[in-house]
């Protein structure tokens, strides 16, 4: 095969995947304020530059690094696994990401769940992240207090993460998630509203 | 009526009130790490071995002052405003601190809110005070479940808090606390049981 010059789109993914990877490593080891774009950009071994040029700021670098870690484990929405688009299916797919909210979070996951609740630009970063997702989850309930019904379904997701992982709740130690899914169902199924298509 | 000699009883009350303030002032200002004994003696104007002899450990002190704070606007349960002791009131009870939680918040609150979720001490003690009020919600609920159940309504309330107060959701801002308590109602009576007293 030999080696053989890759177009330029693809390397440009390469470049930003390695972006990716150094900074969640920094921001996950030392914490959103400590981990600078130039400490970034010289674990990815690339000009900072170069950072700013993909990326634009460190809050959107921060964004895209969280899109798949901390927030989808505390929210407990993947981006692109559709399998059903009723409110029922909906909460089904919520309660099935229980497992991953209640074991061992990697400590990375766990260093920016705690640099969104505590610092600013983070948590714009998270409220981005979090608003998309209420934004699907809105196309799911009906009435007019949609848009608010998905934030508080959020909001409960986030309370069960926050619950087990940072404040360690003894309660919760150990629970199956079948058996947590078991007592939210209900309890997801009356946020998503009376009027369930 | 002249200055007069206060018992020991109320002297050391009044020592300990004073200690309280400063120290809810310092880890409201600097967070958890950075308030010292020494800064929060200095600031009460006392020695800071009375602070030891009276609180034991800084993470003491925290949880004392915290438990008049942060907590009690997180998870909605007065220490001691009990009107009835069924499900549905303790529903009720936790729906009507929803003001304060939707409400705009003391700095201080907010920064000891923040110092439970990312400094393991402080969140001890959070999950001090939330464990003793999910001891009282315990009673009020049926079935071998309901310490988890009890558990679970506190992280919903919990969630609604984070998720306004430090993500500050688009979705909740300015909506009125009774709108987000019609929303919670069934969801939380759900989490009672269907075993309701």
């Amino acid at each position: 095969m030999g080696e053989r010059v890759l177009p330029r789109a693809e390397r440009r993914r390469r470049t930003e995947g390695r972006i990716l990877d150094a900074a969640r490593a920094l921001f996950a080891e030392v914490g959103y304020e400590r981990a600078t774009i130039r400490a970034i950009a010289r674990s990815a071994e690339v000009d900072p530059a170069l950072v700013m040029q993909y990326f634009g700021s460190k809050q959107e670098l921060f964004q895209q690094s969280v899109r798949v870690t901390a927030v989808d484990t505390a929210t407990g929405t993947e981006t692109d696994a559709d399998t059903g688009t009723g409110a029922e299916d909906l909460v089904e797919r919520l309660l099935g990401t229980l497992g991953a909210k209640m074991g061992e979070m990697p400590q990375g996951s766990l260093a920016m769940m705690r640099s969104m609740l505590t610092h600013p630009e983070a948590a714009t970063s998270a409220r981005q992240v979090l608003g998309a997702q209420i934004d699907r989850l809105t196309e799911s309930i009906h009435g007019e207090d949609a848009r608010l019904r998905a934030a508080l379904i959020m909001t409960v997701m986030v309370g069960v993460t926050v619950g087990n992982q940072l404040l360690e709740l003894d309660e919760l130690r150990g629970v199956p998630p079948e058996e947590i899914a078991r007592l939210l169902r209900p309890s997801l199924r009356a946020l998503t509203g009376p009027d369930v298509s």
